[in-house]
């Protein structure tokens, strides 16, 4: 292994200002291939003393693209971009630092989605005031500030714009579709989403960026920032899973394998394996509730918090006397095989 | 009528292999007229022994849609289909068997979209392991392998890709649009969704496949797979339908008519005509109900299960004990006649 | 100021009958400067007595715009209009008077969106009946019963159309972007809506036409027709405000400042300012709710409704009781400043 900790050789959409709107990185490197870190190292002389990022330009970028693959990387992805015939950006990173710029950002959130990196794993400090906000479109990424002029200039042509977004944060699957998975509405899973193979979501299902479904998972809710679902687990329709940005506590939840958490229902605590919240229940970290024994008999009457990371544990509210209960779970989730088939 | 159970003519979109990916059924027959039949008999013919699916070109489709449309079928759609000038592929279905190819899944899909089946009463058999996981873009069905390289064709051209999906099942909306509906938000109504007449789909509205609203009614919820909504009936925002596939039990939900199930709030059984579910308030098969006389005593306690099917059932949480109740239902629920208004 | 209610000069699509499926305004005027208004008085006069809507073509057109930019009015607008070369709509309204024609349906809701005015201050009288309903496209606004042969043409080009909605109101994105503003799936926000400075619409956020975040304000729940949100209050994911269209009361509901309805939760009432609902909780008009004092003790019992726009009030479903209560609430919300950088 080299000492570049990711490398990734892209192509930019540019406002007319030139500023970069987006990235596509087609084949990021994480970790780098010493051999490939050589053929780097010549490009990235070129970027000037301590920049991270630059561009490349006609023999230099189908040379350095060539180098690379005769390393053994991603050899289609790198000959695709050296065909483009346009200025590809490219971003060497010597360690997980702050982000500093456009480019960055960009390559961190596709080390996410191609699954180089877990959630959590990353250093994201710097991560929104680098992403710039963009317009996203039928006719691509377009600098907000010059979408009205886009707007009457297509209507002109009988061909309306379509404007599928106004954020900082792209669809993933404009960028990346890693293998074996399915999803339903893709303008619910941003760039920097992790999903393992197997993974399917759904209509409702929502993945933000840094949040993960290590699959296979069957993912109907949502999944926040930093969360992350372990292998086997179902996420209900409607599903919360209480976040750290706005309106969450300051707890990263992450939730086991083999756990069901109901439609409608809500979890602010981590979980451990197998748990199940019914459909319908939110349990918050500051919820009192029941624990009972294999007998229903009421041991003890403790916080949410205080059961965080546990495994086992089945959640309801009791439907007589409306008090949240834990009790051992014994139910199996069987995932519908049908369903995880990719063909 | 005719010995064919349904007969659909459409276009195929196909991968670099020539596989299908999607087919477009303009106007499926279902029943089949005697006299349509006669014209099908001889291209299906040529289909070869035992086989349900082929293709027709040029001459040979254009006889075939002439003949059908002289039996009186369809004759705009298969006029349409004529002047294409493209390959046509054309399913024959003599009796309602598992299914076996792509064009048979598209093709029972269709029937269902374009009400001539509804949910439940199709053999779909054998639909999942038929139906290709297929990225729905802005340039139409692409082969998910295929994808990286014409992203990468796209943005060269200066058009990028929007990839609105990566899934087994397309919108329905791109291959029907049944008439008198509204549909807020297509990406959330599948191909293989029986929309009746009247019927709105609000933003956060779903209709899976096989799933229906026989309309009128307004759909904020999601209706999950093998679950139908009777006449009138209005689903809240976000409820829940609970399925069969993922997650569920195995009791298939249907749901009577002039019923009102509340924002929020959820439903694991099957309802008769004029029922309530509260608001924020989820019904699962094993919760514990107590119902109520008229006069507000509680007369018996039941797994929700016990009480499937009936009418004019109202279900609360009491806000005081916390304890589910079903009270008689005597609130009618006046759709807002403005909202059907389809001009 | 002038006697004018509101002027605007926009562009349509037509059906193949000529009549308009859409109408965009990209500059309206609300109020109208008395200089731009001797301008707009000769194009008016054109229309015909006791007429609102008309057309301007080629050089009356230019020479308006000019007119109306020389009185100070939105020159980059204007200028980009007369550069179309198409026939231009104009409408002006002497009054607030209820909505008679498609044209005027959509200034209003422009109107909103510009945030010239402000959501419940509009007469929308007649607004259902003069929104036609529309299939919203990839390849622009189409009429429903047109479709079919555009889909047939469409394909047999190599360029499948994809049908967004089919609906009698269009994403607000394609016609308006205020400033300050993100919507991260632009499906879900209405034209018609109105947007403060600083507002975040995430995924699973929804407004309706006529409805309000005032800005700034994180959404990620529903905010239905007639709802207004104060400065700072956050709607959780997936939470639910009770609109009057379908299934609500007759009661139009506002959430002061400050505010926080935690995901999954419902709001049936109004609220004033720094108040909260627990994730989870839906608060119907009708549910009984035990009000507590500072030391936790309840003093009175009273329906939710008669709590209607107070503020300070903390609403949670206690997890031992099942018992709603509601308590002065202390807790401050914070959203997340680097959730509202806008760069």
């Amino acid at each position: 292994m080299s000492e570049l900790f990711a490398f990734g050789m892209g192509v930019a959409t540019v406002n007319a200002a030139g500023e970069p709107l987006d990235i596509w990185f087609p084949a990021p490197l994480k970790p780098v291939d010493a051999a490939a870190e050589a053929a780097i190292a010549g490009a990235v002389g070129e970027f000037g003393a301590g920049r991270r990022v630059g561009s490349v330009r006609g023999d230099a970028a189908a040379a350095l693209a060539a180098e690379i693959e005769a390393a053994g990387g991603a050899p289609a992805a790198h000959q695709m971009l050296a065909e483009l015939d346009c200025p590809l950006v490219a971003v060497a990173l010597e360690a997980d630092a702050p982000i500093r710029s456009t480019a960055e950002a960009y390559l961190k959130l596709h080390l996410l989605s191609h699954r180089l990196a877990r959630p959590n794993t990353l250093n994201l400090d710097g991560l929104f005031e680098h992403m710039p906000t963009v317009a996203w479109t039928s006719a691509g990424p377009i600098d907000p500030q010059e979408l009205p002029r886009r707007i009457a200039a297509a209507r002109a042509s009988g061909a309306p714009l379509t404007v599928h977004g106004v954020d900082k944060f792209p669809r993933m699957t404009d960028y990346v579709v890693p293998s074996g998975v399915r999803i339903a509405d893709a303008s619910r899973v941003r760039l920097g989403a992790y999903l393992g193979d197997g993974t399917t979501v759904m209509h409702e299902g929502f993945l933000n960026f840094n949040a993960g479904a290590l699959g296979p998972n069957m993912v109907e809710g949502r999944v926040s920032q930093g969360v992350v679902l372990g292998a086997n687990t179902d996420l209900g329709g409607s599903a919360s899973t209480m976040g750290t940005l706005s309106g969450g506590g300051q707890i990263v939840i992450s939730i086991g394998e083999r756990c069901l958490i109901g439609a409608n229902a809500g979890c602010g605590i981590p979980l451990g394996d197998r748990c199940t919240i019914e459909a319908g229940l939110y349990i918050t970290a500051g919820a009192v509730v029941q624990v009972l024994d294999e007998a229903g008999a009421v041991v003890r009457t403790v916080k949410a918090r205080e059961l965080a990371g546990q495994s086992d544990m089945l959640f309801i509210r009791h439907s007589g006397s409306g008090a949240v209960q834990c009790r051992t779970n014994r139910a199996a989730i069987a995932l519908n095989p049908k369903l995880h088939v990719h063909n």
